[in-house]
C-alpha cells in the first residue's frame, strides 16, 4: 500500500530560548554537529521509506517560509498551514483528508519534526513493522519507545505482551506522566514503553475512528476535504479548522479507540527537550565540556557552552548552561532547566517580544 | 608646608578582565555606581587637600591620553610618563624630582590610582595627620589600614604601639602576604595593619632616602632633575628611566630606612582588587545579586552580574561572576575569580592579542 508521511511542525517550543524564538522554533534549529536542523533531518530520515512528494507538512502561517527555505524538495501543496494551533488531533484530522482526496487510501505516517533518532535503518525497520500491522485493518499503531531509565518526564504506554499480531502488541491504556517511583515501577513490570508520539495507520482507519469519537471535527473535516482544489479551500479550513475544539490525538482518540497496538522500537530516540539534550548528542571534550564557537574553559567541567563569535571565557564552573546570541544570553545551572521558561514569562510580562 | 600629591596610574591590572585591557586597565574602569572612574574618585578625594597644579599623575606613554581625557583639570606638565614600567620606586624617585624642581621642598602624598575609600573626610584627617609628623623631619610616613578580618592576600606592617609620635607609630618591619594561620595571629596581637601602598613624606625626606639606599637611581634622577625644562628632558628621561633597575618602593627603600612611622586609617579602604570587590562596593537587591545592565534573574543569588545591553538571563545560579563586554563575557564561580588571569595566559599564548 502506498506509504505517507506528516509531519507536525507547528510547535512553539519555548525550551530552547535563546535560540529558539517565537519567530525560529526548535523544529527550525540546528542542535546536532551535522548543522542540519531537526526538520531537515526528520524528512532526510523518513526520505528512505515515503516519497518526497506524499512527504506532508503541518505548520502555520508564520513558519511557511521556513518550511520551504530549509525544505525545498517538498512540494507547496504538501506544506498545510493551519490557521490557528488546535493541538494535534485537528493537524492529524487535516493531513488525513489531504491524504484521502490524493489517493483512495494510504498509510500515514505521522512524526514530530523535533525529535531526533539515532539509528535511523533501526527506525525505518520499526516503521515497516508497523506499517505491516496497520494495512491489515483499522489498527491504530503508535511506536513505542523501550525505556533506558525511568524517565518521570515521558508519558508511557501499557501494553499486554501476551496479545500481539506481527511486532506489535495490544496496548492497555496510555498513562500521563509519572513520579519516578511509578516510573521505576513501570520499568521493572516490562509491560510500559515511552509514548514518543510518533504513530502510524491507514488513512481510513484514523479518519473512521475521528467520525466515531470526534464527530463535530469529522464533519468539517469533509467539507475541507471538498473544498481542497476549489476557490473556496482557503476561506473553508479557515472557517472549519478554527471551529475545531483544541484537542490532543492520545487524549481524543488513542486513550478511547480499540484496535490500538504498539511497536516498540529502540533506535536510539531522544526528544530533544531541553538544552540538556544537547549534552547527550553532541561529542563532550576530555572535561565533559560541549562546547561550539570562541570559547576558553579554565578548571570547568560538564558544562553546555553554545557560543559563536563573541569570545565566552568560563573560570571554575561546573554543570552549567551557556547559550549566547546576538541580543541575549542564558547562564543557567543545568539542575535549573526546567525554569528557563520562567525567563519568557518574565520577558511576556515585561512586553520585551523582541527577545521571544 | 606646601603639600603636593602623585597618584601612581601605571598598572596593568588583569583581573578585571574582559572590562579592563592592556589598552584600558582598572584605574580607568568605573566600578562604582556613581559611573566616575576609579583614578577620577582618586584625584576628587586629594583635591580638598591639594590644589589641583600640585597633582601629578604618573603614568605611561600608551596611557596619556586617557589621562589627559579623564582628569582634563590636570596640568598637562604634572602627567609624568615612565618611558618603561621600572616598579615603584623609580616612578615615586621620578615625582620627587619633578616636584623639587618645582618648590624647594613640599610634603608629598603617594596614593595609588585603583583604590576605593568610602569615608572620604576620615581619610584626609588621615593624611592631614600623616603630613604633620613628615613635616617634623627625615620621617617617611606610611598609611596602614586597621583590619576588618584576617587577609591573607594582602601585605602587614608591624609597629610598636609605645613608640609613637603624635598619631604615628613606629614601624617594625614589613611583612608579606602570610597564610590566613599567620594573619589570624597578627589580629590578635593588635600590632599589625595591612599595608595600603599610600606614603607621605617630605620630597627631600625620600630622595635622601633614595641617594643613600639606592644610590644609583639616585644619580639618574639628578640628571632627570637638571634637564627638566630643557631641550633634552625627554631623551636624559629615557635613557637614564631605562636604567634603572626595577624595585618596589617597599622594599629598596622602606624596609631599609629608618624613622619608618605609621598612621592607622579606617576610612572604608578596599584595594578593588577582583570582581569580588564590586560585590562589596555596589548595592545588591533583596536576592544578593549586584546587577547592572539588561539582566532578568531567576531564583539566581549572590551573583555580581555587569552586563550592558545585551540581554543576559540567568536561571538557578549562585555564587557567580558575569561580566560581559561587547566582544568577550567571562562567566567565574567566585570562588575561582584569582583563575582570571588563566584566562588571559590562555589568550597571550595563543597571540589572541585583540582580546587582552
Amino acid at each position: 500500500m502506498k506509504k505517507t508521511a506528516l509531519i507536525m511542525a507547528g510547535g512553539r517550543g519555548e525550551r530552547f530560548w535563546p535560540k529558539s524564538r517565537k519567530r525560529l522554533p526548535k523544529q527550525f534549529l540546528s542542535l546536532t554537529d551535522d548543522g542540519k536542523t531537526m526538520i531537515q533531518l526528520t524528512v532526510e530520515r523518513i526520505k528512505y521509506m515515503v516519497d518526497v512528494e506524499d512527504i506532508y507538512i503541518s505548520t502555520n502561517r508564520e513558519y511557511r517560509d521556513l518550511v520551504t527555505e530549509q525544505l525545498p524538495e517538498i512540494p507547496e501543496e504538501n506544506i498545510l498551514c493551519e490557521p490557528v494551533g488546535r493541538n494535534t488531533a485537528p493537524c492529524i484530522g487535516l493531513g488525513a483528508v489531504c491524504i484521502q482526496k490524493k489517493y483512495e487510501d494510504a498509510i500515514m505516517i505521522v512524526l514530530p519534526s523535533d525529535h531526533l533518532i539515532k539509528y535511523n535503518k533501526m527506525f525505518l525497520r520499526t516503521l515497516a513493522d508497523a506499517s505491516a500491522v496497520a494495512e491489515k485493518g483499522d489498527n491504530l499503531i503508535t511506536i513505542g519507545i523501550t525505556p533506558d531509565y525511568p524517565e518521570s518526564g515521558y508519558g508511557y504506554i501499557k501494553f499486554n505482551p501476551d496479545v500481539s499480531d506481527g511486532h506489535a502488541y495490544a496496548v492497555e491504556r496510555f498513562v500521563e506522566k509519572p513520579s519516578l517511583e511509578v516510573a521505576k515501577e513501570y520499568l521493572e513490570t516490562e509491560e510500559y514503553l515511552w509514548n514518543s508520539g510518533m504513530f502510524v495507520w491507514k488513512v481510513s482507519a484514523i479518519l473512521k475512528n475521528i467520525q466515531l469519537l470526534l464527530p463535530d471535527m469529522h464533519q468539517g473535516l469533509m467539507k475541507i476535504k471538498e473544498s481542497i482544489g476549489t476557490a473556496e479551500a482557503e476561506s473553508v479550513l479557515e472557517r472549519e479548522f478554527t471551529a475545531f475544539t483544541s484537542e490532543s490525538i492520545d487524549y481524543g482518540i488513542m486513550e478511547k479507540a480499540k484496535n490500538i497496538y504498539i511497536v516498540p522500537g529502540t533506535f536510539g530516540w531522544d526528544d530533544v527537550g531541553s538544552w540538556l539534550a544537547v549534552g547527550r548528542i553532541k561529542k563532550s571534550n576530555e572535561n565533559g565540556n560541549v562546547v561550539s564557537g570562541n570559547i576558553i574553559t579554565i578548571q570547568s567541567r560538564n558544562n553546555i557552552i553554545q557560543g559563536d563569535k563573541k569570545l565566552i571565557a568560563t573560570v571554575g564552573i561546573e554543570n552549567m548552561i551557556i547559550v549566547d546570541t546576538e541580543d541575549a544570553t542564558l547562564i543557567c545551572d543545568k539542575d535549573s532547566v526546567a525554569d528557563v521558561k520562567k525567563v519568557l514569562e518574565n520577558l511576556k510580562i515585561c512586553n520585551r517580544d523582541e527577545y521571544i
